[in-house]
């Protein structure tokens, strides 16, 4: 089965907007196998978006529609649609009540604008929609399926989930969509794909797609197959003969964030850390505290962008930043040991450079980054040369200091980051 | 004039990346006045991608095009283009020789698959792209105007604005688009709805969007108009309404994050900043010095998680904590005086609160948060309760705690922060 998604929306034409409702709905229908053949993105006008609709039912078979539902003229999906399958649009009183149901519990009378809302296609089936005042509307016509959804993400999904999936799953062949993901850091995108092309190249049924991002590449396998056990084993050899090209470079096995993995290796091994930041401004400590439950683990850090502070707040002494420079080796690690002593964590981060677009220097230029992680086993440093601007620096320097703290555990006697022994 | 965007590529159609040069080249083709009526994605696929091609060209006269001039089979816009219009593809000796040269500047040979890349559809104009292998095409046919650009932003932009805008500023009507921006926090949709509502109806010929996210509203003005003289003064008297509607809850006139407009505030004042952080976890500290020279006015910031760190980096007394709680008016006072004293700045932020999921309780919710700002002139503190996930909380509370210290300014004496006398 083949689909197409139309995003309904003058706002959507805009500079402003970007319709990302159709993510999600191609994720889940590459789930059950169906692809999506084209995406068309149109404003609130009657004679486009009867021609936006013509064209996908000539086309395809399922056609899934966000937006246009709403109570204003301008919200013309409704009556569109009727329209070009021949059928009249009837009051339903159900959702009449449904809407009155909502204003009241929110203690406001309904607008009698909402009555349009109410209006549904000849036989069309009305899905309840408790999350906003548009029901969504599903329609079959010669054959073809018409799934008509409200534009609000938090309505759109769960109401795609509870009552469009369903009645795909009862309808679909017995094509599934396979698929495995991997997320590689510390490679740029060519190093990545000139190590893994040999392998992906001699699975041609398998579709590879490799998004580069600064510091993180990730991996997409999928495959489209009636014999799910063939293709699991398959894209599992995959994976195997992709561990052997990048082994410790690839940090998850799943759409995980370097932070998530970082956080669950911390907690499993129930150490603690703290960090003294200079260029990343607190992005490494914003990270890894975005993870639920990260005070068991994360108990502080310091942002010490003045000299002053360095020493103030990390122990830095005067003379070495007067020797060294405040982007150098010995400032890293002695921002990364300080920390760790003041906050009494069992890991320290430093982290000082460069991030522009000033402050560069000949010998020190933009990109410059100094990171360091303490531990009782002792110190490792690092300086890299970051390209781009300033945001894709400290997101790229932030992301390295994550990887050490990946990397300092992986060597701690087992190749498996998830399952290494405490730290003692 | 009327034009449609189509992008090209098997990849947009995947639940992994999305088209986003249709923001800037909707963006470029409003300011001349070009409305942009429909977007369609379209896989490689030589039927599907021909289809829409002669669709687009028969409902408007301007059609650009993204990606799928790569040099592998798969890059079929070349091809089916030139099919479409009739006209046979020819290799251009002059594209080989720039493909070969950028090859030789990386010291490499060019492979012999970039030779497709030189092919060119008889009467195509060649747009020299030096920061890629695929050339962009400008086609005129039958009074419509075709333009092929290469997909990677980095690309398809600077190829637009030098090849593109120059050709069609040469075509265009004298309609322009005229815009104005406003943005707003500290109110609700709802009620920046309320307000400005009854000022945006009487001005049927202005297309007003509103645009909201957490901690945030955008108001975007816009007018297509042959008399751009009379279009900025309507849009003039339009923002002088809503500025008395909405007065200081006005953070900016222009497309600008409420951290920038901050971080000039503090600049343009000569003022010094640090915070103690508890549930933002850095974002606060994180989102100031995104902005270049940050080092000017934010001295350091610490993330003080537990509550021995909230004593030992910022003085807040156990018995406090003890006594309030972490998460109390007291701790937030006690954070930013704290951290005032400790980094010897004009201002001293405190932020603590419950961002969840969990660490909620029936008397301090998940969303309860505590922000306080010390300074010279005392000390101000707000208790929000702050709906949506932890991402969201987290976010609505940097952003409180930013507008917190645009206000401390404003009311130094002068109604507009931007011109507001130094602190003294």
């Amino acid at each position: 089965m083949k689909a197409e998604i139309i995003a309904v929306g003058s706002e959507l034409l805009t500079p402003d907007r970007i319709d990302t409702n159709s993510l999600f709905l191609t994720e889940e229908l590459n789930k059950l196998g169906i692809e999506v053949l084209r995406k068309t993105i149109v404003g609130d006008n009657r004679e486009l978006l009867a021609e936006a609709f013509r064209d996908a039912l000539n086309r395809v078979s399922l056609v899934i529609a966000s937006g246009g539902l709403g109570p204003t003229e301008d919200d013309l999906t409704r009556e569109t649609v009727a329209d070009l399958l021949g059928r009249r649009l009837q009051r339903s009183d159900k959702v009449v009540r449904a809407i009155e149901a909502r204003f009241r519990s929110f203690k406001r009378d309904m607008p009698a604008v909402n009555l349009r809302q109410a209006m549904v296609p000849e036989g069309a089936e009305v899905l309840n929609n408790p999350r906003g005042t548009a029901p969504g509307l599903w329609l079959e016509d010669a054959g073809r399926m018409i799934a008509l959804l409200p534009g609000p993400p938090r309505e759109l999904k769960p109401l795609f989930l509870e009552e469009i999936l369903p009645r795909l799953q009862r309808r679909v062949s017995g094509v599934r969509m396979v698929k495995r993901e991997l997320r590689v850091t510390g490679l740029g995108e060519s190093h990545v794909e000139e190590r893994i092309r040999p392998i992906y190249t001699r699975y041609a049924d398998v579709n590879t797609t490799i998004l580069a991002s600064p510091g993180e590449i990730q991996i997409h396998l999928r495959m489209w197959t009636e014999q799910s056990a063939h293709a699991e084993t398959t894209l599992d050899e995959m994976i195997r003969n992709f561990e052997l090209a990048l082994g410790e470079r690839i940090y998850a096995h799943s759409a995980e964030s370097l932070e998530q993995v970082v956080a669950a290796i911390l907690a499993d091994n129930r150490a603690t850390i703290a960090a003294a930041e200079s260029c990343t401004g607190g992005l490494f400590a914003e990270r890894l505290t975005r993870i639920p439950g990260s005070s068991n683990y994360f108990l502080g850090g310091v942002v010490c962008y003045s000299n002053e502070l360095k020493t103030a707040w990390a122990d830095v002494p005067p003379d070495l930043i007067a020797a060294k420079g405040a982007v150098s080796s010995e400032v890293a690690i002695a921002l990364a040991e300080g920390i760790r002593r003041r906050a009494g964590s069992m890991l320290g981060v430093g982290i000082t450079g460069v991030a522009g677009p000033g402050g560069g220097s000949e010998e020190k230029p933009v990109g410059t980054v100094h990171i360091a992680l303490a531990s009782l086993a002792g110190v490792k440093e690092r300086l890299v040369h970051l390209p781009g601007d300033r945001e894709m620096i400290r997101f790229h320097a932030s992301q390295l200091a994550l990887d050490m703290v990946r990397m300092h555990f992986l060597y701690q006697g087992n190749p498996q980051p998830r399952r290494v022994n405490p730290v003692t």
